[in-house]
């Protein structure tokens, strides 16, 4: 199956399919260029990624008479920091990679966003193909074009936006990832429905426990639906100025607050934050009069249901409201004191709250942490 | 006066007046937001440009209601680099820029390059003003939205395209400048004649002595002129897809060779290897037939009568063709094993050869250097 993401002229197709990486090489060929050195790409993955699907990737691209320059850097979140940007940028440069050409982005979010913005700062600028290895970024990272590393004063703080050439899911990869990180990328499609498609939720309501018991097709069935939803919303507000795209930071900002707490470590995963965050956003919609209280309970029992630890004290970060709300204060989003937050006033139906009173977000806050 | 950058949604103003440091608040005051702790803004600057001209710059800011958080960085090269690319931004963050805010970079190429590329990714992107205050960057570095740090495999290696939100240009200022800086900079100003005009090379011939004695008006008129001219390539190939704006290239693929040779150092200023290196692209060119003679030794005595050095040799940078040869390769443009030079078939006619034989460069470059 193929997705379209529409941009005029940086459109590019998503293709979804399982055993999709064992056949990348006719996909890829056309973005590989006939050089003195010969027809060559590099591969950027992680340890854990190289020793599971490199091998496959590798020979696929063999057969198609391309050679592979891995680079291979450590797992885990430290890679997409200024030193592992600048360690990939100087080998990137070590592999004669020129403007014109793409490298591979084989891996998942950590991996995905730093090829994707060291690729955007590569000589100003050289092309790149997601190829990513985890639900939640076969789900959200790999697709519209956010790139980024951790800045010390927060995550994601240093970026652009750089779209790939294309996107290649494989949900047969899926195999190999732990429960954990599957329930984690969870998150990311069940948030689809919690924002725009009341359907889709009752669909991930009756599917979440095959899709967590390793289900393939319906794992495929959610990929597939999750990019169309995210192709649809990065085509009509590709840099988020408009509010579009903001919507798919329902759950990020309450999120955002137990991730930092948490220093960003396994202890809280970005999809588990986000699981807790969507939570945390339909009670607080419902707190506040928004959202029937019936259908932010229903958010909540789901999210329980497919595992999502849901109490800040269970976590070890019950931390008071006010240390919560200043670690959202360091929001990209952050604008002249205010900080738009992703409310609903049902499910499928997220907005954007531009006025929301962080007084109120405190008390809120300080009343959760204890339950 | 103002020369516009015509670049649809990302259109410009460049304004060029002198005295203009002292009268930039209200031209500022648009671009600054109202927050909460007040209407501020953040002015990057080096401690040389801080001490000449921060003053004047922060009184005329104060004057319009508008304070200065001043972001003073060590004076030059080593600034454009990782280490100063992280600092600057993590500076930002502190100062709590935010994505719809301007930043004002106050200085020569370094600063303006620097803070172009620490805006473009800062929150995935900010705005910025540029305020130059050399020649070199007044009649190049600042428009165009061209931004770089410095890679260890090389110079502007790692940067993006982001344009300022204006311009700000005194030709007062260059009072300060250094007579070395300022000739450094006549060789962008000379630039412009060369590639597509041969009248205002011949106006940079009989005006170059007092523009280098300091005459403002003079000054004035060479970096209006200058502006112009890129502002018209600009708006015909912004990010250099095509070959207008390569033009700009002219003699700095071959001084390219000697500023890597000479470590990127205060032995050999950009500017100065641009004049050498336009002094060697035309003889290159009158040498492979392409250029009349005459033509060429034009273009290389009215560089010495300026005041370049064009002897490799008494440079001390009289280094094999084959070295020189393989610091080009680690060009930006490289492609495929191929680097296209600016070449010319005569003064105002620059044009982009791409089939160039580095062994000829190769032996024409041992000869130069033995001169």
């Amino acid at each position: 199956m193929i997705v379209e993401v529409a941009l005029g002229a940086r459109s590019y197709p998503i293709h979804i399919e399982a055993g999709l990486l064992g056949r990348a090489g006719p996909l890829l060929a056309p973005l590989v260029r006939d050089k003195p050195a010969g027809r060559r790409v590099c591969v950027i993955t992680d340890e854990t990624v190289a020793g599971l699907h490199l091998p496959t990737l590798t020979a696929s691209l063999s057969a198609a008479g391309i050679a592979v320059d891995p680079i291979v850097l450590p797992p885990g979140e430290a890679a997409k920091s200024w030193a592992g940007l600048e360690r990939l940028c100087e080998a990137l440069l070590a592999a004669e990679v020129e403007r014109k050409d793409h490298v591979v982005a084989l891996g998942g979010g950590v991996i995905g966003d730093l090829v994707g913005f060291a690729t955007s700062i590569l000589r100003r600028g050289c092309g790149f193909v997601q190829v990513p290895t985890t639900l939640l970024a076969q789900v959200d990272s790999s697709v519209g074009g956010k790139t980024a590393i951790n800045a010390g004063a927060g995550k994601n703080l240093i970026g652009s936006f750089h779209q790939p050439a294309m996107v290649l899911i494989d949900p047969a990869v899926l195999a190999t990832l732990p429960r954990r990180e599957l329930r984690a990328g969870y998150a990311e499609v069940l948030k689809y429905g919690l924002i725009g498609d009341r359907d889709f939720f009752d669909w991930c309501v009756a599917n979440a426990p095959a899709l967590l018991a390793g289900d393939a097709a319906v794992q495929a069935e959610a990929i597939a639906a999750s990019c169309r939803a995210k192709a649809k919303v990065v085509a009509a507000d590709e840099r988020e100025t408009g509010d579009v795209r903001a919507l798919l930071n329902l759950g990020h900002t309450f999120g955002h607050a137990f991730e930092a707490e948490a220093g960003f470590s396994d202890r809280l995963l970005h999809g588990e934050g986000v699981g807790l965050g969507m939570a945390l956003a339909f009670r607080f919609s419902a707190r506040i009069g928004l959202c029937p209280a019936d259908e932010a309970e229903a958010v909540v029992r789901h999210l329980a249901e497919a595992g999502f630890e849901l109490r800040p004290r269970a976590l070890g970060l019950d931390a008071p409201g006010a240390r919560l709300v200043a670690h959202m204060r360091q929001d990209k989003k952050m604008s002249a004191g205010r900080l738009p937050f992703i409310l609903a006033r049902g499910i499928g139906q997220g907005f954007v709250a531009q006025d929301v009173d962080l007084d109120a977000v405190t008390a809120f806050l300080d009343e959760m942490v204890a339950e």
